[in-house]
């Protein structure tokens, strides 16, 4: 397998099923609209979805299903962006190379855009329950029903207070203050983590995957999404602007507590390592394998970007 | 029948199941929940959720399934008023005499607790779904799933760019400039119009109400809705600061266009007239009637705050 490659082509794919659940920029609210799709188009990694769709493929999902939930994880992702670079939060201009949204369609559209995304990512979600048409029996229709809400409450536990939001807050709040290692784990699980687990937790529901099996994943997205995160603080302070695609040292800058700055360079990348290592170690617990997905899981702690 | 009185009691128990489903001030992201659950309790009608009960009860409907979607909707509601009252929006310091949220908390607070809002809104919906410990048939499981899953599609789209943030993007850009008769239209019937058919619909839907009486009711929906945003511009004009809770003149200060300005005080007070026969002529049509819903209704248009 050339992962690379395929890992391109797999990205390829998943703008494709994005894009149908993005809306036509047509009618009055045209400006909102072009500043959704302006925004989820502005490029990424699409890694939520990646993680959802492949770990619905480890546990044999199979059928569409997943897709809105796909498209629902990077509306909430991009959204978190669009509102975090807001003048009174972030105040970011540009976001990989291009212009942030507030700053091509002006403020109020920026946050418009963002709750329009926030919104768009449930209504696409709510695609994906059975319809009317689709002939199978009244326990195969409850049973699919019940999958599709318990992915939904995943969806929006995860991306709530007690979610990414939470985790947000926290970390709007840690600026220019001495934070404790309870409160930046606490940042770290909930503004970074949480995401990464509705991702793999959604894709482990959708396929039918048993309550044990869907909080080992829990487990293990948790691990990646930290690691994650701390290989984001090191990168922040050991690549150059080219390479990230973004600019280097604005932690520093805005006088953000990190990983790095707690805990010394040398400390944060051996606990990525740990981190990593701990997450194959419980992913390969399964009596199942999906060689592409942990390749995936690799890539994301050893990143340069 | 007294009419003021057993509203005033409604609304005493609508504040209470809402209360239910608002978060314990506690943890790391304390300051967002505190500011949520101020927003939501500065007051208010709680019309919404009133006019969902009441077209729940319309229709017979019993038990609590109703009520997660109570709460959900004067949670959507509250979260767009908080961002509308942004600097970046409407820039308004107070709202029903009280300081708005960013007023108390902040602007990145009053980012994310209207963010926190949105998303808190769907996940109490969520809880309206059978939970697997209510003992029923699978027909009866498949059939309580849809319709549940029917009343989130519906309270998607209405708060979404098809209904509220739509309305909220054309009103936002309306501001200094001419516009059409059709262009106001558009923004009241999504502005305005699209949470109170939201509201009506998912009474009607969780009650069990069949598509022509779902369809009957959203366009009384309509109508009221676009009744009480005419009133609404009508009282900018003719009412005083006291009575109203807010300060009058506030769309020719903003030069926002009006369906006052655009249409004369004499043909707007005509129109809300007319309109809200329509509305109880069309509600008449019903096999069914709640007295206390038309009495409110009515009050609605002929509200003078």
């Amino acid at each position: 397998m050339n992962f690379q490659k395929e890992r391109s082509e797999r990205i390829a794919q998943i703008e494709e099923i994005i894009k149908t659940y993005l809306p036509p920029e047509e009618g009055f609210q045209k400006t909102v609209l072009e500043a959704m799709n302006y925004s989820v188009l502005a490029g990424g990694k699409r890694l939520r979805p990646m993680l959802m769709q492949e770990t619905f493929r480890l546990f044999g999902g199979r059928g569409g299903a997943i897709e809105p939930f796909m498209a629902a994880i990077e509306m909430i992702h991009t959204y978190s962006l669009v509102h975090d670079d807001l003048p009174a939060m972030d105040d970011d201009e540009y976001r990989r190379g291009k212009k942030t949204t507030h700053a091509v369609y002006g403020e109020a559209m920026g946050i418009l855009a963002g709750d329009g995304l926030l919104n768009l990512a449930f209504e696409t979600a709510c695609k994906s329950f059975p319809g009317e048409d689709q002939e199978m029996t009244d326990a195969e229709r409850a049973a699919q029903f019940a999958r599709t809400a318990k992915a939904l409450e995943i969806l929006g536990e995860k991306a709530g207070v007690y979610g990414m939001i939470g985790g947000q807050t926290a970390d709007v709040e840690a600026v220019d203050k001495q934070i404790t290692p309870e409160l930046l784990d606490f940042i770290f699980r909930l503004k970074t983590a949480a995401l990464i687990e509705a991702s793999m937790m959604i894709g482990a529901v959708l396929a039918g995957a048993s309550s044990e099996e869907q909080e080992l994943i829990r487990q293990v997205a948790e691990k990646v999404g930290i690691a994650f995160q701390i290989r984001d603080d090191v990168l922040d302070v050991t690549a150059t602007t080219e390479v990230l695609g973004k600019p280097v040292h604005s932690d520093e800058r805005n006088n953000k507590p990190t990983y790095v700055t707690m805990n010394g360079l040398e400390k944060s990348v051996a606990d990525v390592d740990l981190l990593s290592r701990e997450a194959m170690e419980k992913l390969s617990a399964l009596d199942r394998r999906n060689p592409f997905l942990e390749e995936l899981l690799l890539s994301l702690i050893a990143r340069e970007n």
